[in-house]
């Protein structure tokens, strides 16, 4: 078994694996992993400095700002096997890396805040708190109720970490869960399931990857689908839905949303979903959370010791 | 065994224990209760019919309006034994009965909704949804992250049937929750143990009742003794809490707070906790939830006829 990097520059023996990493923090958080050493490289520029040039494995910067830099920077790592997100969606890299180069995400990091993050959002829909917040600013104490989630149905698309950490919160509130997947499989609707229970759920949740399979996936007719006054909650990726469509049926009343990603994304100032009816946005704070990067920090440092030991990461995705 | 009333009427055998019952929807939620017979009064005037007289069981009203008319009433209804609340609360009724009168609360159906408005108001604090909202409204796209209620610990004060639903909902969140009531028992903090805990605590939840040892209990000194950044969140009553010592904190930036009951209520337009920094505010509507008095009647009526039968309803509080 490889020895620990020394804990204070990050720097591990010659003989452990070498990592590029995008900054100090990275450095100091993989130095107690084993069989590791690091380098830091820039993720702004893609410049890595003469003693990284021969990483076996990379984390890559979660900035998509630093995208076409660390994408050069890649096709220059000639002992490249392994790329390592910070992130759980990993959409921009599937099959965008040089052969041979392994791709495992971040998933177990984010479960816990974007799960908080889907629970969140609904019961504010369902208990009228956006609408709460402005009647305070009025000044206006305006005692009417509201909807519940308890005796109601949520159908959770994506029964991965996330999806698994969005039921285990929504439960004890007294809702009843479907969950759906890309396959069916024991207690998971599969694609062609889906459908068929969209009327007879007060909520749908997509918590799903980005893929040529899902996107647009909450088209017209999906959402035709959905029952008056259903809540549409997107933690997933913006253009897992058509947005036009569903501002349709925002501008209609007919349908309520909360949403975390939108496509285009940053939304533009004159997009109509910024004043839609019925809709809670929030800008892609879903994992965005106090201890976020300690905790992908810890996820990535595991899937790079296994990575290490000479194992294939339990994070492995994509093709 | 008696037989149960008409589902029509609500009307019972003549040899059925006689109940007043607010409204028609009472009448028919309790017709299919066994023993029971229901008359209707007017809750507004306090007048009842002449066949009404001879109750032994009257079904409060919930509305504070009513308050003055039926307190009148009750002194003209001589056989009177029980008075039933559709609510959990029973502070304005406590202490007030004619001698011999039992009072009977609505515990159980209430735990629910307004758990579920405990949790749903501590997240959006916590995840910062009121500043999301205006942004929203303000057409800004602001990628900032917040807190998460993971790895927190929250002192839940009530350990009722409301304060045991707020605690089953957090505990999947990573929440760590302590619970307090007003005499210490296994897995109970007593008030001597309370001051001790606060500084341990991100969040303090009150949904205890409201009494002479329970007034003010949240004082300056209770929030001088809570965390910077903590969170204080009143679903119990307002006189729980020392208003302009809360207004003191929330105004200085050091604490957070959600309210669902304020004192005074309702709160004056010109109330500084209105534009109070850091603070979410609700119309006490915490169990005002679609289907709520359902719910309420369900419990109403199981505690009425366990007292038909001869027995003491398990809700009865006060003296």
């Amino acid at each position: 078994m490889a020895t620990p990097g020394d804990p204070t520059t990050g720097q591990g023996p010659d003989d452990a694996t070498l990592v590029l990493v995008p900054d100090d923090e990275a450095a100091r958080s993989l130095a107690g992993v084993p069989g590791l050493r690091t380098a830091i490289y820039d993720p702004a520029s893609g410049d890595v400095p003469e003693d990284g040039r021969a990483a076996e494995a990379i984390l890559l910067s979660n900035d998509p700002g630093h995208a076409d830099a660390v994408f050069a920077l890649l096709g220059r790592l000639s002992r490249l096997r392994l790329a390592q997100t910070l992130s759980a969606g990993y959409e921009s890299w599937d099959g965008r890396l040089p052969d041979g180069v392994l791709l495992s995400n971040n998933r177990g990091a984010h479960g816990g805040s974007t799960g908080e993050w889907v629970v969140a959002a609904l019961l504010a829909v369902v208990r009228d708190l956006p609408a709460f917040v402005r009647k305070q600013d009025a000044r206006e104490w305006d005692q009417r109720g509201s909807g519940t989630l308890l005796e109601t149905r949520v159908l959770v698309l994506g029964a991965g970490d996330i999806g698994l950490n969005v039921r285990d919160r929504l439960v004890p509130f007294g809702v009843e869960v479907l969950l759906g997947a890309s396959r069916a499989r024991d207690g998971v609707l599969g694609p062609d399931d889906v459908p068929g229970v969209l009327g007879d759920v007060d909520a749908v949740v997509l918590v799903l990857p980005l893929t040529d399979a899902t996107e647009h996936l909450v088209d017209a007719a999906f959402l035709g689908r959905m029952r008056d006054g259903a809540i549409l909650v997107n933690a997933g990726r913006g253009a897992l839905v058509d947005t036009d469509a569903l501002v349709a049926e925002l501008s209609a009343g007919r349908l309520r949303a909360a949403l975390d990603v939108t496509d285009p994304e940053p939304l533009p100032d004159d997009h109509p979903l910024w004043s839609a009816p019925g809709l809670l946005l929030t800008p892609h704070v879903g994992g965005v959370v106090d201890g976020w990067r300690r905790r992908a920090l810890a996820v990535a440092g595991e899937q790079l010791r296994i990575f290490a030991a000479g194992g294939r990461p339990e994070n492995v995705v994509g093709d």
